[in-house]
């Protein structure tokens, strides 16, 4: 299958990019190295050091005898994105390709407006790239379980069955999105439904819970394949982040009472849950939705589980409760489906102190690359 | 009070702005001027002779002996939205000023970007002006009935109450908008939520039915004041459209079967609701939506009453069933409560043979400046 990866630079899309090549797929990438532009415009770094993208595709090839293709450029420049489409003709299109972080979503307006735009018109493009390109590929979207916020009922995997005076209908799930960033994906949603609807176009969209670990089995046969590991409080995910914080020697930074309870997928499952999808794709005029996540938990159960496994590495922390910087509820009935990746085959890798403890001893390696500065959150949504 | 109106040369807004201004609000406009630039791209313009903003305004203050302010310039751009607030100081704001034309946002992919980034950027610029200058202040935003799409079940005012699996919660109303233009007044709709829930900003959501006919009293007073009226393929309306056809000896041009039911609402009720929101805000931190339209009918239902009464005029004219150039349902259910406004005290004007007759007595009068080469369907939804 030819695959092509937008945003394949990134800490989703670069395992993906390598896991997907190693399982025989013809594999391209198009990036326009934001991520790491953001890294520079914040004064931030990741802690592993990473290699450039063409140092990574290099080595890529001298360790599996694959050839990755690069498009460098900007998904908001459709002659870019047509111009990918063309040369390449992807059977499928896994969409990484956005700015993927809330903190940096709510820093101000200029950056809230940036993230919409960038966001909703990459992903326009590349329906409309689709539409006259590439009809019958199958878009795999990445969007987020945040989309749905945290409602007082079960969150369906895409779609409700409602009944309502009688009569009845199934329905896209309401969504309550909880930042700038998080709302950019439900406008995609609506966005790539809409072409499904009415163009036949055919997309799943992978709502994905806070992705932890560092890499796959692929990112580890050469240095120069090693992915990003963000620890930083506009980037860092939870786990990773109090991983970080724990080889530091800080405190681990639990946002207000630490009840915020979210979906969460180790990235080994990230990947194989791209490949199934891609493997059984959505039908022509369908926009599939699936949760894409295995296990859920609360902030505070991660901090505590943190705290544990680097106490027997020698490592005390304590546990800080911080003026909650976002705008959230910290205590709330949280159940969200997540089975129609398990019916595709997902075996999920569940959080264990082995992975908690191997995040730990890579956040030692490289303890003394962390910027304990960039830790304490400074954007706040009010 | 005071009345920012976005987007107050257009259709809506021009009435709007004499309405409240009638009614002894201090109101100012702004406006870039983009509906006549529309007009200037697509080849096509008002049905009335309508004169310049500033003519209007000088008009208006001849026979009113009232002042509305101007301002000139672009809501994308977020400095003259600054300037506007801070010179103004509105109480409310009531915000046309966006692309508002279906068929234009599906002209092709550039106007489908266009129309998303101009009205997504616009309100985002909007609500963070609210939050950094006029918090207090009230935003009355025109949505559309068009959000909802055609549910088989009845469409409650923006939110609904679903029971599922022994849990209970009000969410947001699901939307499946059948445009371009419908998706960025649903993506509107998700950010002003969004600024209600976080910053505990106020709002009104007016999901708007199809406006006819062609202005207020205050409209009337003066051949400089008249209103627009549009009637080409892209921004014309079905009602209007249907008069300017029966007044040219065109077929009077139903997409499909006909079936396709919508809301509709006299523009005399437009102002009317709007003034009526204004009168009783939203509540800080609330978004409150109101379905604002009087009365359902069938495109088809339209096409025969102004059939019936052009006969009476001696005006004879056919009914064509056009390939429909968009994707939608042409037969369906359809329900939508419009309970809300009336309880503020609206007080509907209902479609009679009077109102048709006096579109078409205008269309007639204006017949010399119909274009016949721009009302059949060239922007298709494939």
């Amino acid at each position: 299958m030819r695959i092509l990866i937008l945003g394949g630079d990134g800490f989703c899309g670069w395992p993906t990019a390598l896991y997907l090549s190693q399982q025989g797929h013809e594999v391209a990438i198009l990036d326009n190295l934001s991520r790491r532009a953001w890294d520079d415009e914040l004064g931030i770094s990741s802690l592993t050091p990473i290699a450039t993208l063409e140092q990574r595709v290099a080595a890529w090839q001298h360790v599996s005898e694959k050839r990755i293709a690069l498009f460098i450029g900007d998904l908001t420049d459709f002659e870019i994105v047509r111009a990918a489409f063309e040369q390449f003709a992807p059977d499928a299109i896994v969409h990484f390709g956005e700015q993927r972080s809330a903190p940096y979503s709510m820093i101000d307006r200029q950056h809230a407006v940036f993230t919409q735009v960038n966001n909703v018109v990459g992903t326009l493009n590349v329906l409309y790239a689709m539409r006259d390109h590439a009809p019958q590929a199958h878009l795999i979207k990445l969007g987020t379980m945040g989309e749905y916020g945290t409602p007082n009922i079960a969150i369906e995997e895409g779609y409700i069955t409602i009944e309502h005076e009688g009569r009845s209908d199934t329905l896209p799930f309401p969504k309550q999105p909880g930042s700038i960033y998080h709302l950019s994906k439900v406008h995609d949603s609506h966005n790539i439904f809409f072409a499904c609807r009415i163009w036949g176009l055919r997309a799943t969209d992978l709502n994905q819970g806070v992705v932890y670990n560092i890499g796959v089995e692929q990112t580890e046969r050469d240095p120069a394949l090693v992915n990003r590991f963000d620890y930083d409080e506009v980037f860092g995910t939870a786990l990773n982040r109090f991983c970080a914080e724990a080889a530091a020697g800080h405190a681990l930074t639990v946002y207000g009472a630490g009840g915020q309870t979210r979906g969460f997928i180790d990235i080994r499952d990230t990947v194989r849950c791209i490949e199934l999808a891609a493997l059984r794709p959505a039908e022509p005029g369908e926009m599939r939705v699936l949760n894409q996540f295995t296990e859920q938990f609360s902030v505070l159960d991660l901090a505590e589980r943190v705290q544990s496994a680097a106490r027997k590495l020698g490592l005390e922390t304590t546990i800080a409760h911080l003026e909650n910087p976002r705008v959230e509820q910290e205590r709330h009935f949280y159940e969200a489906k997540h089975t129609k990746l398990l019916d595709l085959g997902l075996q999920p890798h569940l959080l264990n102190e082995a992975t908690i403890t191997g995040l730990l001893e890579l956040a030692v390696r490289y303890r003394e690359r962390i910027d304990l500065t960039r830790i304490l959150p400074t954007v706040t949504w009010k």
